[in-house]
């Protein structure tokens, strides 16, 4: 049991230490031990309580768990963490992953929709996840019922990827038990929540950026206005992705979400030709998944009470971009993301997407 | 009865005068008249035979059965004829137009798609229709079976103009005739060809020029592809118009022209107000109907045997653009164009899409 890898699983576990917060702890401090023991102090400089670690003990705890269940941990940056999903800003610290990795290798491609899809774009789904695996291409999508479900049962021959929201170990829905299990032998199945964990509704967006982000494309087919698909497409927009939709009739109510992101500029597709034409262009940024993602060298500086002033001064309880609090505050940005990681780690920072930040209200 | 008209309509009725020769002569010699005594020469120069030029007589009685049919003239670049159609290089010199002539200054839109439509596609025509009408645009369609019937329903009660393709008073096909008097009395319908002319294959796609040439944007609902439908969409393209397509599942073998368009950069529009919203910025474009178009002014030059001889030799039996004619030349525009004028009117010219111009083959 790596070392290591105790010590990083301590730091993504604790409460309070999200995906941000734990690579910029990563970037400042060189390894995982060196951030455990530095969260105490930077938590005290930014006037508030330290998280509550996970202690050693619970983490070998979940490492065996993990073991026995014949799963495994992907580490960011490491290994065979996928390169695509390694540059999300909150790419997930570590994964659980069960079935052949291999896959991570092949061109991705995600195929989300509907539970209560109509029977025609269940079929359709089933049909372009086979299609699509025949050409080479392996389906993501988050073993849902309905569009999900659909894709992978098209593709499992081939290979196919879910990502479920819940533990590696928890079936849900549970009537996916049996087909969780094929993909498990003939697939590969990914969780970021430790085993054990029972999904819940705050855990589906953050499973949403994990196929977004593994993904050179999201395909919608079938998607209510505001559903969680949009949002996967929103994510997979957002990271530089290909955003593809399956139109339907203006008379079909179930089309009008693929309409409308079509109508916002996603690419009209009616079969694995149209989506593999889209995506291909994408390919080559991800062709190297062996070549581990470099976060950068980042400017760290030691914190700095004076700079800690002005930017809790800067801050309020509306997002704003980092880089204007970095502009505003006049103060070097390693000093800035020194005071915010103190401030973060204080339980006094809201982290929000488009890398914007808010104080919490008292 | 104007002298004008008689004089223009000679010109226009003669075979061998299209609308782009006919455009030419009116702008090199000012009147009908001195057009219709300068063709015999110019086409002696450009080395063939003067079309046979329509007699006064057959002008005069065409113009008699127009008023008996209660109908009545528009002519290019004069009082009502519409702006918009004006500014493509083929507009036909002469509209027969029976109906409200001042439906043509509200803003207009074109629905067209297949005969053979679904019956539920030819419900969202005449629904689309009826909106659109609702909030002030006129639909223009062309009086055919399926979607354009549909189109014309919806909207009959605020308006709504229908371009045949034969003469006015010919009913094709024959179930449209009392949707067609219904228009003549309550909407506007317009032709190109004379009365009594039995529409053809080769006149559907100069009618489908008006269509998209009178509207600020094209809507096309559920078309095959290779369909007339599809070519109204390129020529409204062609003229700078919005063009339009209402999707469809792929799995309706029915919903691949207009799935194809959307894919090819049309707009996806699921009801009347996503049509408005696309062509608004084209209208104030054609806002002003009344004041009529100004060809500008061309800088002719008499004929000129050198220059003849020269684009002769340019000139081959693939079609080549009339600039390039004229680059390649050496010689200044006017004499080109006097030269290519001359070749048409003896018959030797072709002139293609696109402003080329290719020899006739002997």
């Amino acid at each position: 049991m790596s070392v290591d890898l105790v010590d990083r699983l301590r730091l993504v576990r604790s409460p309070g230490i999200g995906p941000v917060t734990y690579r910029q702890l990563i970037a400042r401090f060189g390894s995982a031990s060196a951030a455990l023991e530095a969260v105490p102090d930077l938590a005290a400089r930014g006037g508030g309580k330290a998280p509550r670690l996970v202690n050693r003990g619970d983490a070998e705890r979940e490492i065996a768990r993990i073991e026995a269940l014949g799963a495994r941990y992907l580490v960011l940056g490491q290994g065979l963490y996928p390169r695509a999903l390694a540059e999300l800003d909150d790419a997930p610290p570590l994964l659980t992953v069960k079935g052949d990795v291999r896959l991570l290798d092949k061109p991705l491609v995600a195929i989300v929709g509907a539970r209560n899809a109509s029977a025609a774009a269940c079929r359709f789904a089933r049909q372009l996840g086979y299609d699509l695996g025949q050409q080479g291409a392996v389906v993501v999508s988050g073993l849902a019922r309905g569009i999900d479900s659909a894709a992978h049962d098209g593709s499992l021959e081939t290979g196919t990827i879910g990502v479920v929201a819940g533990g590696l170990d928890i079936f849900y829905p549970p009537e996916n038990e049996s087909r969780q299990k094929a993909m498990f032998e003939r697939s590969l199945v990914i969780a970021e929540m430790p085993p054990g964990t029972e999904p819940r509704a705050r855990h589906f967006p953050y499973r949403n950026r994990i196929i977004a982000g593994l993904t050179a494309g999201t395909v919608v087919v079938e998607a209510a206005p505001k559903s969680g698909s949009l949002i996967t497409a929103r994510l997979a927009a957002e990271a530089g992705r290909e955003v593809m939709a399956v139109p339907g009739s203006p008379l079909d109510p179930r089309a009008q979400g693929c309409n409308q992101l079509i109508r916002q500029g996603a690419t009209l597709v009616q079969n694995a030709h149209d989506v593999l034409e889209a995506v291909r262009p994408l390919q080559p940024r991800f062709a190297s998944p062996h070549s581990p993602y470099d976060p950068g060298e980042s400017q760290w500086m030691d914190g700095d009470a004076g700079a800690l002033g002005i930017v809790e001064e800067l801050l309020g309880p509306s997002p704003v971009p980092v880089d204007e609090i970095i502009r505003l505050s006049g103060v070097p940005s390693g000093a800035v993301q020194m005071a915010l990681l103190e401030l973060d780690l204080a339980g006094r920072l809201d982290r929000h997407a488009g890398g914007k930040v808010s104080i919490r209200p008292a």
